[in-house]
């Protein structure tokens, strides 16, 4: 039996993916497409301007796009995919969550709010506890669950193979980010062609409180945030797909790339649909991860890593994740799976 | 009165950028050029696939090229600039340096060995005391005075800036380095278009000893490196020209951001002739310097800084150079022109 | 004596060319900036996101930015560049000419209007002989005097040399062009990083209709335009700055690659501030002209062709010209340096 | 029951792409790989810089390679696909078909050789008639049957479906083709970035003859070429993937963009493995097809076209295919599926 599902904010980059995930799925079954007022009515095929390399799946393109409004989503619908901008899922999504609909958003808005589980599935599922916490303290029906940024999701499996056997300290960490993350218009080619952009606003800030949010343990009543201290830089750069992160560790126990490694490559995945069999992936190979080569291991839900050398306090390591895929329209779609697993839908 | 040149390894990435700074230079006059055997007898418009974008000058083009051996250059030469592979200029430097020659090498042999000079004209060139050092101990007539890597040619002049006020402890540092870094056919383009690659084959070996020899004091008879502690990360991106890094320092003394911008927009340059006004210019929007923009600033010689944020122990912050020009090429005929200055001719 | 102009539409893309080519002119002294109402009043500086590599002129940054309104322009002003949108063009610049000013014009509005010249200064000066057309026609006191598109002006020197000489009949051309063309946002990264696009709205037509009109013979009365054949096909590749082109031409005389040449290479330039010395370089290297190493020969105001080959019937070559300074702003601007040099202001 | 195959020129671009496509083939078993005697004794993954974004077959990567050597070439293999370089093809091809292998072969050498069949299956399966010519006059016992030149195979069967219907007496094309097709390091990223070449060194000429042979008529004992006037023009732009092309056609009959609409996409596939179930797909949308998005309509193995127009004596039009699929290792492939299913093994 599968589950009634919806996208809101289906027609921009994000939103392509997740209808492209989405379409195949063995669990789920998209019901309904919302977007902003100017699409409403339209087909979906009319209303997106469709960038997915594939084509668009025919019975979704004939969809009527709706506008995100609770009143305009068939009741039977259990799950809510959020893509849509932070300002407008600030507005509208405790609108869907307190009409009792279940919402997996990507959105950045809520994502470090107490009451708010900020997931990755293999890292921390046990932070959906808080879900009992927003509905006692807001009196919601449905729930709401966060992913994480697409820089952020990238670091944190590796962070947290390290914290769990090292105890992590300290953490820097440089990205070179791939275009797509800024969406379909983010990025003119006349700013990144033969160049790159040494700062992309709020990220390194999402990285080093998101991080700390997803490291942090859950004690029955709210998340204690981890207090290593997370430094990032972030870079734009010329690829379309992937990101890709140098990160300098201290840690309190010793550590020898040796052991991070194994750390880091026998950290357990999970028996959810999207997850990848192995979760991180680390190379010998000192030049890769490469965004072009590496990112769509395991469909694009696998972390990769490599480079590991020892440093006086830690290690140093690079590593990798699609950034559409695994840092966003499949992060929401795993956390999705995991609310259907642990019994929220 | 000129001072007479010649180009060793004259025929490639550097050699040409060399070329084109030399040839209207008021203080040197080009006398000579030289390449592989390959290359001997040509005229070095034959020999040198010319790849910079203002034309080839045209009393340089038909000059004939001599093999890279003394007694194939002329006496009256007093000053020789070197681009030649390191296993190259490891061969033949000290022949032309015993022969009584000035070698001013952007070669990466013997760039720490104790006794040769690794100046950067703005930073060290009080490390110049090792020319007599070199000749006491090797019986050397000329002198043989290297400039360092591009990538750490772009970071040590902000960390010296720091490092003067705040004293450097830990410096950790992940580099964007452009394409022309490594050699006109260094990087294919099925390797880099959509990607990028974590990893420069000994690059953060030299961006982590060189910095410590630049930072070090010299005492009359030896340097003493400084201690900071360096890890450095690199990475290939598919821009053309100017290398881009993201740096976190530690310091000793307490430091802001706005100290740390004022130390650097005050650090002193040189009246070289090929010295920019200002070296290290600290840009206040956050999402500058880019490659792009700002590496030809002054001639491509100038150094820029930006993106300063505060950190725990001490501040991090990018910077910028252009890699073939302040990075190399530029980095010689500075040490040349310091060489010259100083007596050495 | 200088002329004091003003730059209608100066915060865009070809705005901001304009500005940095009026700025050192010894002839044009820049007078007043004007742009959409969302700037009025402030100083360019803040309204202009200023793209161009070299810095913004330190005069013109605290100009006021004015609405684009013949009222609002200083009546001390004898000449506007418009580099305005062009339905923006259509709706205002008939106001201007009106009011008495000569507007020299890069918008794409009223090119191919029989009393509209549309001028190459060195393909066809004697155009101007339409503005006493216009002038009877519409009772304007000013001139209106447009440039082609930037992908006309790339082939239509050699086009007129080859014409001159051996009478066209026919004209295939495929264009591989710039992003800047499309202005700063035109383009998305998304978009264009590892693809092309093989369609330009309008841009077909645009090199269709123009070249056979500057190409036309004026009598006093009209221009005839000439009745070639002209068909193109116009791609959108990733490359910043330089349209290249393939062209075919079918010739009524016969013709060699070596006449045509000679017939390109001879072709005279005019002795207008901002014409080239050559108007046409011919390369003899099959492999160039190329964007990257060619588009700035003689400041971006040269035409490059090569790749001569016999046709059947006729010549086929490649040609190239910088996109946004031949092609745009140094267009216009040399549009108004003729219209001095004739006495037009 | 599978045939055992071979490669020839295992190690290079097309050999590993044939690797990767033969690997999953039901009706072939890969039973030998041959490079240069460099690689001899090595396992393939040692001997072959793999490239491929999808990881090396495991049960290949342990195979070891053997020289290009008929002695070398286990006597059960019935197949060989060939993707030397052309002046090793020409060496070597022979000795293998003497010694009685059938030969698929991606290499330059003899294309246009009278008794050579050069076929695309879906347009000339019949020329493999000429094996039957060449076992007489060559006295061979195997076969040879060569595909042709990527940019070849792009545009013919828009090319043949338009000759069937309205015959072709002109055509013009001028390729935007993908950095891939020089092979791995055939391009730097010095020469490509922000750049394009407009010459591709015997490219114009392969696609001038090559694609009349192929639209030529077998008569039994030999094939009368096509007498169409076919002038290209060859570019290399940075895209990975895909050769782009823009074509002219003047046809004998009137044809309208709707008319060659619909020849080109009815025109016949056929039902070997790899063949697309539609050869040709028309996009009605101007601005397709594109590289990135339409290189892997159907495995890579459908040709795209798009942007019909009318012209004076005919359409222009646009096509695209996968240069190292469609137009490479897919076309070897393919090749060898026709001489299977022909009964020539």
């Amino acid at each position: 039996m599968t589950v009634r599902v919806g996208v809101l904010g289906a027609t921009g980059a994000v939103g392509q993916r997740l209808i492209q995930l989405i379409d195949p799925h063995p669990d789920f079954e998209l019901a309904t497409v919302t977007a902003s007022s100017d699409s409403e009515g339209k087909s979906y095929r009319e209303a997106a301007k469709w960038r997915v390399e594939s084509p668009i799946p025919a019975d979704v393109a004939e969809m009527t796009v709706h506008e995100t409004d609770p009143e305009d989503v068939p009741s039977d619908v259990d799950l809510l995919f959020s893509s849509l901008p932070s300002s407008v899922g600030e507005a509208v999504e405790p609108a869907f969550v307190e009409a009792g609909y279940v919402v997996s958003s990507n959105s950045s808005n809520f994502r470090t709010d107490d009451d708010i589980p900020l997931t990755i599935p293999e890292v921390n599922a046990d932070h959906l506890g808080l879900i009992e916490v927003q509905r006692d303290e807001r009196g919601w029906d449905g729930a709401l669950v966060k992913n994480p940024n697409c820089s952020t999701i990238t670091m944190v499996p590796p962070l947290a193979a390290l914290n769990d056997e090292f105890g992590l300290t300290d953490v820097r960490v440089s990205t070179l980010q791939a275009v797509s993350g800024a969406g379909y218009s983010g990025v003119t080619s006349m700013e990144i062609i033969d160049n790159a952009i040494p700062h992309i606003g709020g990220e390194e800030q999402k990285m080093e409180t998101e991080s700390q949010k997803l490291l942090g343990e859950f004690d029955g009543a709210e998340v204690q945030w981890h207090d290593a201290d997370v430094a990032a830089s972030c870079n734009r750069i010329p690829t379309l797909d992937g990101h890709l992160e140098n990160v300098w560790t201290d840690t309190e126990a010793d550590v020898t790339p040796e052991a991070a490694a194994e750390a880091m490559g026998e950290y357990p995945s999970l028996d959810l649909h999207s997850s990848p069999d192995q979760l991180i992936k680390v190379f010998e190979e000192p030049d890769r991860p490469q965004p072009r080569m590496d990112r769509m291991a395991e469909n694009g839900m696998q972390v990769s890593a490599g480079g590991l050398r020892e440093t006086t306090d830690g290690v140093q390591f690079n590593c990798l994740a699609h950034n559409t895929l695994r840092g966003a329209a499949g992060a929401s779609l795993l956390n999705g799976e995991l609310l259907l697993e642990e019994g929220y839908l």
